[in-house]
């Protein structure tokens, strides 16, 4: 595996603070790297409950399947996290890697299997070597700690370049809860496949389908909006756990009003967290915004700003600083969403270039020159034939992705 | 315009015969280019039939217009085709550009301007000078001949790293019918939008609406199974010009069996056409084939056989000669369509690589990296489901990419 220099982009790892009942930490299983961290495992208490998303890939990791099964039950008590195999397309061992793996989990922990979470990312197509992995839960077990956060955040890594998470605390009643989440991804692993894995802990007790419906909800503007090359890994995974160690008036089933601090400071960790994994895109040298108005839907609006965003003729633009409206008008049409080119108005770092079907005489040019030299840029498009808005995020696309991901992978 | 190195997957451009009752040829006009010709025309007899098929970008360019609206006629007399300035998102000015460039072109065929059909490419949102085009007009009209293939390949090349014809012969009936075509795309203009342009002639007297059904399904295996970045262009167009000068049996308002032959010739020709674009991708090193088996239909194959082929993942393994299996897996998953993972199979270079949701233990590498190291690279990839089958064709994604579209416009 290359290393790459740390992303232009990267953020610090803010305070981590513990997440009552939470215990975490991370070993050297030998897994696949050498002398590095390459298990997580985080405990929970009895009565957690947790929530996931998963990659809408159609041929899912091993750990993918399990954990969307293991979901049905709403509870969770563990998780274990591998870097440096991904666990993907390795058949029937594959499946046994996540049975064994949970068994011996579930005995440390004194939970049901099913109470165990697991993910992986890594080469794919290789089988994960089990017995290592189990036999490093014992000890990690053994020295788990409430203050682990940062130690986790860097042994989920596999070619990230900085260690990725947020914290928020929220009031429900006068109680005060946390949440804390980690991330990975849009680094390559070894060089096989960028993964996004996410992991959130909150000490709220939150009904298993009311943090199922807020992670879901949660997700739209945030980790679905980033973007970094339009390919989807097989092992996407986002979990969010609640123990319930903080006492606060009781959530009703149906969730309601009183978890509408808490959906703002979880929305806004999710928000933190994808823009990171934005920030450390495969080559990234700038984060990129898109804002598009006046779709017919938000819905619509979506999928043309996903269109820019995932259109390599705009990310080499943007890469080579040049405020080229014309390919994004290109990737507005590609989108097959309802557009008209003589309505269509664009804009870059606020200043608009183009509107209604043609460019703007005598626009200032020096603004959009000063901004596409930034590390964040800013586009604007205005459809021009309803109400529908929605924001994405992606990077810039430049010489370091081709390095990353067309190396020889051995 | 950075000049670019000829693409080593180039083809010498073939013998082009005259084709009975088509002249053309090419000038300098000096729209954007100095010292190279970039106004392109051909001319047709009274009978001329034409089809033509048009980007599915929404906000097309105002030739594209143009020739959709003319296409209702059926018949055409004269084509223009300008280099250097691509007439989209020019608005009013750019309708106003085509209306008066067939005009004057009307004038000097002594047709309907509706008979005249356009296409431009070249930088967008700038006014195309209508009345430098319009002055070469003459000058260029006195000069047609019937051996003018060549320079009008040359001539209606952008960046373009070589020039693209194809010829073949079928029979109507005992007499013998040519088809000749033109081709220009995947490289960049100024770098301003890659744009796929083809002009196809034949001297066979073919009904119109029997030309647009052969050409409709004659680009779905070849120029729509091509992909070099995902990207689509506001302007791309074929067009098909059927002059009737060789006597022939009639053909039946519904064509049929006597077309068979023709209808192979008309698709060799629109397939090699295609090819040599995805050769001239920017930045291609290698030539890269996908076959997809065994899919519930062959509309299922088609899509993920252009997942696969739009995948960066992919395509920067290729660049890396890297037969990175998993990749295409994830890239098979993300195409949305019905696929078992425990059913695929993937070979490189006919070598079988994965089979049945994993890899196929010691399978023989020897033979996969010499292939991955050649210019021509095939991946198969057998679904397992049904009997759908398609094939897709790209180029890998190299730093060459990122050069021709990463730099600056100006």
């Amino acid at each position: 595996m290359a290393d790459h220099a740390t992303s232009p982009l990267a953020l610090p790892l803010p305070q981590m603070p513990p997440i009552a009942g939470v215990t975490l930490g991370a070993a050297q299983a030998g897994i696949r790297y050498k002398a590095r961290e390459d298990v997580t495992m985080m405990v929970f208490p009895a009565g957690t409950t947790v929530a996931g998303v998963f990659t809408k890939n159609k041929c899912p990791g091993a750990p993918v399947d399990w954990c969307r099964d293991a979901l049905k039950g709403g509870k969770a008590r563990a998780l274990v996290v591998t870097s440096g195999n991904s666990n993907v397309f390795t058949g029937k061992a594959g499946r046994e890697t996540c049975a064994d793996t949970a068994k011996a989990m579930a005995e440390l922990a004194g939970c049901k299997p099913r109470e165990v979470f697991l993910a992986s990312t890594g080469v794919i197509g290789e089988r994960l070597p089990t017995a290592k992995l189990t036999a490093a839960l014992p000890g990690l077990h053994a020295a788990l700690v409430e203050d682990g956060w940062p130690a986790a955040a860097r042994a989920i890594m596999t070619t990230d370049t900085f260690p990725k998470g947020a914290v928020r605390t929220a009031k429900i009643g006068d109680a005060t809860v946390t949440i804390a989440g980690i991330a990975k991804g849009s680094g390559m692993i070894a060089p096989d496949m960028a993964t996004m894995l996410s992991f959130l802990a909150t000490d709220a007790k939150i009904p298993a389908p009311v943090l199922q419906k807020l992670l879901s909800k949660g997700v739209g503007p945030s980790f679905n909006c980033v973007t970094v090359d339009s390919d989807t890994s097989t092992s996407d995974t986002v979990l969010l756990f609640a123990t319930g160690a903080t006492k606060h008036p009781r959530v009703p089933a149906e969730g309601g009003p009183m978890l509408r601090d808490f959906t703002r400071a979880l929305n806004d960790v999710l928000m933190d967290l994808a823009l990171m994994v934005a920030r450390d895109g495969e080559g990234a040298q700038k984060l990129v915004r898109i804002d598009v108005t006046g779709a017919v839907t938000a819905r619509s609006a979506h999928r043309i700003a996903m269109s820019i965003a995932n259109s390599p003729l705009v990310k080499t633009a943007i890469a080579g600083e040049d405020a080229n409206w014309g390919r994004i008008v290109m990737a507005v049409g590609k989108a097959g969403e309802p557009a008209d080119r003589d309505k269509l108005s664009v804009a870059v770092g606020g200043t608009w270039m183009a509107r209604e079907g043609g460019v703007i005489p005598d626009y200032d040019e020096a603004p959009v020159v000063a901004h596409m030299k930034g590390r964040e840029v800013e586009i604007t498009v205005d459809i021009g034939l309803g109400k529908g808005r929605a924001t994405a995020w992606t990077c810039d696309l430049t010489h370091g992705y081709i390095d990353i991901n067309g190396s020889y992978r051995s």
